[in-house]
């Protein structure tokens, strides 16, 4: 039986201790956690009176008491928990996003690779039918060499209250960003993950925007990939209703992926063989609508679906779904698109991790940001 | 009976000579014509024999055989024509795009100011009623303060064939641009017409990136507004099938048109306020998904709508749907985002017309473009 340490039960971490302590990760059991907040270990406590509970993660990297962890801290610690735990020779699994800058992503990419643990990541939109359906058809090749991509997802709506949360929330000390960073990373992920990574972005962003925050509340970037294809990734919290959809325009034509659908605009021959030998000059090749099946299931049981991964990963060699490797280029592509913004200018990829390093030191140290800091616990069930 | 003459029949003034001559245009008749073509200007001859047929524009414009001119010859004579025409005291009618570069519209404005004529422009998509619809739900504030605008229009599909049917056709030198100039004026007008001009754009352009070519064939624009609000436009003539929407996201929801469809996301109070006010830090404001009627009719007689539209205003005063002066928008537009991509930089709005000029005759001093130009002509029905 595997024994799991979750560190961090304010947010996230609850989830995963609820079905942790509910059995429904087979070869696993809910062991430990650590909570610097004591009303964090008291909720721990009153609900599983059989774990191990520590004041600090620490604490319970070195106490034996665990095989592997779970790391639900906020971002900036991602990294610094996997490379403390797989140092000791503990397996761990890292909420997403895999750290704030590329730099201490790759720093603990490093430590992973020779550690010969299992470090995976919580990129539970991946376990979703539709999206590996999505990046099925793009690899298998049905929508042809990729011409421009189109992500914009803006349904992550969030309201001052929510910001007012926490003192950290929204701040370059805190939490290193603001929707690129907290709420997109599985976009990026995804992005990346279907359609590649890009060679160089160019982003627009507006600071405190929507919201009094002073990181990023909107993101309008735009991508070039290394065969001369393009594409926008658009995503906010400041509008309401927001949309989610990602199209993806190859030379065999157009995929829609929106709400549980797929639809994909089939061209029954190569756009770019048919653009060269037409002798019409207006008529376009033949187009079949297609409607796509998306198998059914994928939702709601996303995250121990990545855990149930993780854990036979370790006991048994299943491949992961989600490396924890794999993390750094959602952070990279956040970087960039923060980078472009503040310079003003282009941002290659991979991102330059130093220039990214030191001008976030600079937000940070530069920060005259205050706010009304209620302090109220915010109900994450349903959050992503 | 308002005497009318056309300037080029080669391409889009075949339809309205057609139409005239069919007698769809009450108060106005077909006098004349003017192509350097013969094999124009036999077309017309054998069309309609009661007609005069000149070799030149100018004769024409002198003969006294009319009193108002419609212009249809390729893009960069039509603002040279309509001050010619304004100058003789005669009303004018544009083709679309009002000029390839603002300064030489803004001098076509200036002599209509003081004209005392009437001059009109093409602009046949503003009499569209689902144009006309989404332009008054945003004039009248249903949407709300716009917060983002995205408007792709990339059903504008073109082979190679199509480019080589005229020498002149994507090159600096006879047309001055590509899907900016000849496809995509129309959809510029409709951005500023609907949305209002930016303050400033930074695009991304594809040069020959689709088809053998020297200007562009796709295009990205980022768009900043004064109020602080962002957008993209995106087309391209590269792919197929394409698409084509408009989003308009305000402070009261979101707007999309589709097809003949406009659907509203109405947010019930504003999104602002809500943000703002709200003690829940998820949760959006309540949202009604409303399907917008669009009034029938306005598809296919577009043309002769705006003609008759200009013929009503030189006869009784009847205020034009397109004003003549308004075509300086989409130019200014258009002109922003070559700039931008050739300076790889901002360009702010109004454009720097002396600049854009000046590299546009460089552009033209440097082409090294070539092409098999098999001098075919197109059917051009069908076509906007």
């Amino acid at each position: 039986m595997l024994r799991i340490g979750i560190i961090g039960v304010g947010g996230m971490g609850r989830g995963h201790f609820t079905y942790l302590t509910a059995g429904e990760v087979p070869g696993a059991t809910l062991s430990a956690i650590a909570d610097t907040s004591s009303a964090a270990r008291e909720w721990a406590k009153s609900r599983n009176g059989n774990i191990q509970i520590f004041e600090d993660a620490e604490s319970m990297l070195d106490s034996g008491a665990i095989d592997a962890v779970m790391i639900a801290t906020p971002h900036y610690f991602h990294p610094v928990y996997a490379i403390a735990a797989l140092k000791r020779g503990l397996h761990a699994l890292v909420e997403k996003p895999a750290g704030v800058y590329a730099k201490q992503v790759r720093e603990m990419n490093e430590v992973a690779a020779t550690s010969g643990k299992v470090l995976g990541i919580m990129f539970n939109q991946r376990t979703r039918h539709i999206h590996q359906k999505v990046r099925q058809l793009v690899a298998s090749g049905e929508v042809g060499e990729i011409r421009r991509t189109q992500y914009i997802i803006t349904d992550w709506f969030r309201s001052q209250a929510y910001y007012d949360s926490g003192g950290w929330r929204a701040t370059w000390a805190g939490e290193g960003g603001g929707v690129l960073v907290n709420q997109s990373p599985h976009n990026l992920d995804l992005f990346q993950w279907i359609c590649g990574m890009p060679s160089r972005v160019r982003a627009f962003c507006g600071f405190g925007r929507f919201h009094r925050i002073e990181v990023e509340d909107s993101v309008t970037a735009y991508v070039e990939y290394p065969n001369g294809a393009t594409g926008i990734f658009i995503t906010t919290t400041g509008e309401a209703p927001g949309s989610n959809s990602l199209e993806i325009i190859g030379d065999r034509g157009r995929l829609r992926m929106e709400g549980n659908t797929i639809t994909f605009w089939r061209s029954r021959e190569s756009v770019r063989e048919f653009s060269d030998t037409s002798t019409e000059g207006f008529k376009q090749p033949e187009i079949w609508r297609c409607e796509i099946p998306v198998p059914g299931g994928g939702d709601g049981a996303e995250h121990r679906a990545i855990t149930r991964n993780w854990v036979k990963s370790i006991t048994e060699g299943t491949p992961l779904i989600a490396e924890g490797a794999e993390g750094i280029h959602g952070v990279q592509l956040a970087n960039a698109m923060l980078l472009s913004a503040w310079t003003d200018d282009w941002a290659d990829l991979p991102t330059d991790e130093e220039k990214f390093y030191s001008l976030l030191q600079e937000k940070i140290a530069n920060s005259s940001h205050e706010k009304s800091t209620g302090g109220k616990a915010l109900d994450f069930a349903g959050t992503f």
